[in-house]
């Protein structure tokens, strides 16, 4: 096992060595609408007048074969943003451009409210102005760094990493770094990144979606709201809700990759509960199954690879993981041989 | 002119067309300092502890023959991200990636508190504890569409373009995507994006800096922190401040291009005054020109180039733009003969 991770490592080292060449790439933005804002002193002389808000800023590279395979739209968690696909915290390829050198066309998605995406701030500039109680101000999550340290599972507590964690620790402050604020809570029901994520897949002419944690259960969601557009999805990491039957009969026609890492019961305190959010996602591959659906559960330690984390495309063996992902793709979206 | 123009877009189009191959790419922080988040109720179990403050998200790209050049560092203004230097509203390529197929080391900066680089909601979180007084809040930045529209100066007044504009206007929506909620206001004083921007300079063993609008003096700002690394000095349509003697002098060491489009007494209301702008920047020129520094004011319409918005990186004339900054790199910065 540990020659073959050494080895796998070795081969992506040599990769980023290697010159990348492009088709293309660019940046958009998939939805959005305008809002009036409430007219409010003290804004800078910014004015009133309409805003732009939902919107979702997508980041995308093409291959030079990109044509042909399905593109991969990759979406982050709770307190992130698209960083968490890119250059890992301590400095090897992210996935965004390991699956482009892999020649799949890669979209990294902020989610609506955060990052590039920006966010509404009627509310905040209304009760700075005292039109509204302070009650009614959104509800910002910013982890912590011992929040972190528990829920993304580096160790049992915070300072005390697990002796095969595959995060790798050294490098946690630029992780820290990554964490933003989160004011999902400034989004309207439901929430509209899950039509933006199936507008892109529909404006792609079919699209893999990938979420994470807090998004990790959006591709499914975003195919309840259009299923046009979704060729696979790949669920990393989040509990899985309990879905009408015929909720699971639309899911049960697409392609459906859900994977956990290792030490899901071995953390002390904090908001999540992996163990019970593994075994809600069992369930709902079984449902999935049952209705006649290709869904797969890729619970990692399982599988003998040990000690990943919450964040485990930032993992040392994160390439190894990625791999795992493109050869599902292969076999059960793109239907080819394994590679 | 026409001609010239049309040229000009040919071959940008030409250069969409072709591969592009780059040595490598990447995203990292700058700067970033802990802070204890206060104890406060209701953040959903995220719990107390350290957040990451005020560090900047810098995202790269180098060419392969990038080593000949001094990178160019692109720092986004108000109310906007680096999406800035990306795909322009109607679908063309950005500075980001023109820069990047002139073999130069393109490395774009969200500044601290803004986009990729998260902000500091200590006070949004006290003030819904009830902890702080809603007068606390942060005064945000949210620039509307008729705010813009002048301020920007796509015409004289809101839904009016102006007959000989450079601005796309048919894709102004896309612009308006691009704009989200700055929270400069929640940032420590001095801003934290100018030490930012000087240590990354140093980090890159030199590099130009260059600016827009609400960023366009922090070129100067940050050679005032720590001139070291700083190659060159671009500021892209802002007011200059007073600066002292001292200053000058050290501004006066390295090459400095200022630029300013048209129309800049043309608009109506807001809160920019573009053509004191200009004047304050005319005389900070001549002042660096005093103490014997390399200094130029590009202003384009006295240089025959007419109708370029405040957004003139992602004007029609865009690539010519680029073409006037990139030579006057290769000239002043990298001293070497006109191209």
């Amino acid at each position: 096992m540990k020659l073959f991770v050494w080895t796998l490592t070795l081969t992506s080292l040599a990769m980023a060595q290697k010159p990348l060449t492009l088709a293309s790439q660019g940046s958009f933005f998939v939805g959005g609408e305008s809002k009036t804002l409430p007219s409010v002193a003290g804004r800078g002389g910014f004015g009133t007048g309409e805003i732009t808000i939902n919107q979702m800023y997508v980041q995308y590279q093409i291959p030079m074969n990109g044509a042909q395979h399905v593109p991969v739209v990759m979406v982050h968690g709770c307190c992130l943003s698209s960083k968490t696909w890119e250059t890992t915290p301590d400095g090897r390829m992210g996935w965004n451009e390991y699956f482009v050198r892999k020649d799949r066309p890669v979209y990294l998605a902020d989610q609506s409210s955060r990052a590039r995406s920006g966010f509404d701030p009627s509310t905040l500039n209304a009760v700075k102005a005292g039109t509204m109680p302070p009650s009614q101000l959104p509800n910002v999550l910013a982890a912590s760094h011992q929040t972190a340290w528990t829920v993304f599972r580096f160790g049992p507590k915070f300072g005390e990493p697990f002796p095969d964690g595959q995060f790798p620790i050294e490098a946690v402050d630029e992780l820290y770094k990554q964490m933003i604020p989160d004011l999902n809570s400034t989004l309207p029901n439901p929430n509209p990144t899950l039509k933006n994520m199936a507008a892109l897949a529909v404006k792609l002419n079919g699209a893999v979606l990938m979420g994470h944690s807090e998004s990790g259960f959006f591709p499914e969601q975003a195919a309840l709201v259009d299923p046009t557009g979704i060729k696979g999805l790949i669920s990393i990491e989040m509990p899985c809700p309990e879905l009408k039957p015929a909720e699971i009969a639309t899911i049960a026609k697409i392609p459906t990759l859900v994977m956990f890492g290792d030490h899901l019961g071995d953390v002390q305190g904090g908001p999540a509960n992996w163990a019970s959010s593994l075994e809600s996602c069992n369930k709902f591959v079984q449902q999935v199954k049952d209705k006649g659906g290709d869904a797969e559960m890729m619970y990692l330690p399982k599988m003998g690879i040990k000690g990943n984390s919450h964040m485990l495309m930032q993992d040392r063996n994160s390439d190894q993981l990625a791999d795992l992902i493109l050869t599902w793709i292969d076999g059960h979206v793109e239907k080819k041989k394994a590679r």
